[in-house]
C-alpha cells in the first residue's frame, strides 16, 4: 500500500544527513518500465522553487522515469544557485542510476523530477544531498515505498501512502503536508504511480481532474507553498490499458485518500471541517464559496471553541461574488439547519460540536451546482507549530 | 477632541441595558445645523445588517441630522423583523427629538442614520433600546462625545476619539472596533463630524478618498463584516468653506488617527505591522500585494513567534496578480533587506523583532506606485479571543 504496490517500480527512503535530526530524509522512486510516462502538477504559486522550475520543464516531455524527494529544505528562493543546485541533483541520480553498482537504468536528467520541501531561502547542503542520492539508488527495493513516504515527511505527524486496486493494475500513492496543492501549510508533495497502459496525454488529463476535485479542494489555511507538486509515473507493467473513466476513478480515488490523511494530519487542528455547498448556479460559485468560508479565521476560531457561529459564516459567504440572495441563504452544522432565509431558525444549542469531525453545509438556493472543500479550525496549537519553528 | 469638538453637534453614551454587563451601548449624536449635509461609506459584504440597509438609503438623501449607535448586538442576519425594528428605532429617535422634554429638532425618520455592533443573527431588545432612545436624548450635551464613543465599544479596550483642526473649522470623530472597513474584527463603526461648510457631493468625494487610503487598507484578519459604517456629518456652524483640497486633508488626517487606533486596539494583537509596498506597476497592484502578504497567516504566526520569515512573504507575494518578476523581489524587515533578487541577502539574525512595531517593505521593482497596508500579527490571544466569545 505504497507507491511500490503497482508493478514496476521500486523506492528508497535513507537519511542523508540534510535534516539535522538525523531522521529520514532523502527518496528516490524509479520507473522500471516498460512504459515511463508521466504527468504532473504544479503550485499556482508565481514565486516558484528551483525543483518546480526544473520538474515542470522535465515533465513536459511526457516521460520519468525516476524521482528524487528531499525533505529539510525546501530550494525555494535560493536564486540561480538553487537553480543549478537541483540540476546538478537531476544530473547525479540519472549518472548514478546508470551503474555502476546498481540495477542500471538508461537514463537522462531531463527523465529525473525534482521535489524540495522544508524551509524556504536557503541552499540545500549538496555534498549530503548528492552523497544521499547514492546510498538511495543501493537501497532502492520493490517494497521501498513505505520507506520513501516516511523520509518526505517534515511535520507530518504519519506517514501518508495509498493503494487503489483495478482488475489486474494498480495505483499506489504518498504524499507528505500537512495542506494542499495551492494554499499549502508546509508543501504538499504528492507521488502517484500505476502499472497501467497509459499514454502521458491521458494520464494528465486525469491528473488534473483528480487534483481538481480533491488537493484543489482541500483549503487549511489558505497559504500557497511555492513547492506543491504532484507527479504521476505509469510502468505499463500490468498489461492493462484501462479506460479513461476507470482510470480517473482510480486516481482520483487514490488522491481523495491522500487528500483526507493529509487534513486528518494538518498542524494544529482539533477539528476536521467539510463544507458541503449546495445549490450552487455553478460549480465554480460552489467552490468559491466553501473557500471563502474555509479561509475565515472567525469562523475557524469558532470552530475551534465549538461554537456553531452561522453569522460568521454567513458574512463569510457574503464577500464572494456568487450568484445568491442573503435573504435566501440557508446554514446547518452537523445537520442542524441553525439559519433558514438568512436570518436564525432552529435553535443553536441544537448543534453538536464536541466531536473532531464537522459538517457545514451552505444552501445558496441559486442552483443545482454542488461542491465540498475541506478544511480545518484554527487552534492555539495552529499559532504555537507556526510562530515556534521556522518553516 | 471628539464628535462633539466641530461646532453644531451634541452627542450622548447612556446604559440602554442591551449589555447584560450594565456597560453604556447606547450613543446618539445630532447635527444642529444650520446646514445637515452628510456622506457614507458601508461594508462591501453583501450580507448586510438591517441598519447598513437603512442607512445607506438614508444616505442617498444627503440629508443627516441624527445617528443612533447601539452595541450589544448587530442585528445582522435577522430577516424582515430585524429591518422593522431599525425602522421602529429611527422613527422612535425622529419622534423623541421633535420634543416635548428635549431642545426640539424638525426631522424625520428618513433623516436618522442607525448603527449596530455586536452578535450576529440575533434580535435586539427593543423595549429596552426605544426606552434608551428617550434617555439619550434628554441626555445630549455639547461634551458628549467622549461618552458616546464609550457607548459603542464591544470588545475594545479603549475609547476611540480623534479632532483634526483646520482654520476656523475642524473635524471631530470616534471609532469601535478593532478592525476594519472590509476586514473586520468585529464591525467597525465611525462617525465624522465637521463644522465646515461642505455640499453633501462633496462630503461623499471626500470621505470616499480618505477612507480608501485609510480604513480600506487594515486587514487585521481577512474578515469582513455585515455592519461596518463610516459616516460623516457637516453642520457647517462654522461658517468657513474649505477647499476640497484642505476637507479631504483633514478628513483623512482624523480617518487615518482612528485607524492607527484601531489597529493598536486590535483583538490580542501582539505585533503592529505597516506592509509598504513599493515599485509597483500600479497602486492597485501594490495594494494587492500588501494585502495578501497581511491576510497569510503563515506570515501572521511568524511575526508572532519573532521569525524574520521574508520565504513566507515571498510565497504570499507570489499568490497574486501584480506585476513582478519573483527573481526581482526585495524585501526588508525592519529596515534590514533580508531578500533581494527572490534570495536571500542581509543576515536574517540582523532583524530585531522585539519591539511592538513591525515595518515590512517588499519592492516589486515593476514600476513607481506604492501603498501602506497594516495588519497585525496572529497570536495565542487571537484564537483565545475570537473562540471562547461567540461575537
Amino acid at each position: 500500500m505504497s507507491v511500490t504496490s503497482p508493478k514496476g517500480f521500486r523506492a528508497a527512503g535513507i537519511a542523508a544527513g540534510i535534516k539535522s535530526s538525523g531522521n529520514l530524509d532523502l527518496a528516490l522512486v524509479v520507473n522500471d518500465g516498460p512504459d515511463a510516462t508521466a504527468a504532473g502538477v504544479f503550485t499556482a504559486n508565481r514565486v516558484q522553487a528551483a525543483p518546480v522550475l526544473w520538474s515542470r520543464q522535465v515533465l513536459k516531455g511526457g516521460v520519468l522515469k525516476a524521482v528524487v524527494l528531499n525533505s529539510g529544505g525546501a530550494n525555494a528562493c535560493t536564486g540561480p544557485a538553487g537553480f543549478q543546485d537541483t540540476h546538478a541533483t537531476a544530473e547525479h541520480v540519472a549518472a548514478v542510476l546508470r551503474g555502476p553498482g546498481v540495477k542500471r537504468m538508461l537514463l537522462g536528467a531531463g527523465e529525473v523530477a525534482v521535489c524540495s520541501t522544508g524551509l524556504i531561502g536557503e541552499r540545500l547542503p549538496m555534498p549530503k544531498l548528492l552523497t544521499g542520492v547514492e546510498h538511495a539508488a543501493r537501497a532502492l527495493a520493490k517494497d521501498g515505498g513505505p520507506a520513501a513516504a516516511t523520509a518526505i515527511m517534515t511535520t507530518d505527524s504519519v506517514a501518508k501512502n495509498t493503494v487503489v486496486t483495478g482488475e489486474g493494475w494498480s495505483v499506489g500513492g504518498m504524499a507528505k503536508g500537512a495542506g494542499m496543492l495551492s494554499p499549502a501549510l508546509a508543501t504538499m508533495l504528492v507521488v502517484l504511480t500505476t502499472d497501467a497502459v497509459a499514454g502521458s496525454s491521458l494520464l494528465d488529463t486525469v491528473l488534473r481532474e483528480a487534483c481538481r476535485v480533491t488537493f484543489d479542494r482541500l483549503d487549511s489555511d489558505g497559504a500557497m507553498s511555492t513547492n506543491d507538486t504532484v507527479l504521476l509515473l505509469a510502468s505499463g507493467a500490468s498489461g492493462v490499458e484501462p479506460t479513461e473513466q476507470e482510470l480517473t476513478a482510480a486516481v482520483t480515488a487514490a488522491c481523495h485518500d491522500l487528500a483526507q490523511q493529509l487534513m486528518a494530519d494538518a498542524e494544529g487542528a482539533t477539528k476536521h471541517v467539510a463544507i458541503e455547498v449546495v445549490g450552487a448556479a455553478s460549480e465554480a460559485d460552489a467552490v468559491e464559496v466553501g473557500r471563502s468560508v474555509a479561509r475565515n479565521n472567525l469562523v475557524k476560531t469558532a470552530l475551534f471553541g465549538n461554537d456553531p457561529n452561522w453569522g460568521r459564516i454567513l458574512a463569510a459567504v457574503g464577500t464572494t461574488g456568487a450568484a445568491f440572495e442573503a435573504d435566501e441563504l440557508d446554514v446547518a452544522i452537523n445537520g442542524v439547519w441553525i439559519c433558514r432565509n438568512g436570518a436564525a431558525a432552529e435553535d443553536r444549542s441544537k448543534v453538536d460540536l464536541s466531536g473532531e469531525q464537522v459538517a457545514i453545509t451552505i444552501a445558496l438556493n441559486a442552483g443545482d451546482a454542488a461542491a465540498t472543500v475541506w478544511t480545518n479550525d484554527l487552534s492555539h496549537a495552529y499559532v504555537h507549530e507556526n510562530s515556534a519553528y521556522s518553516s
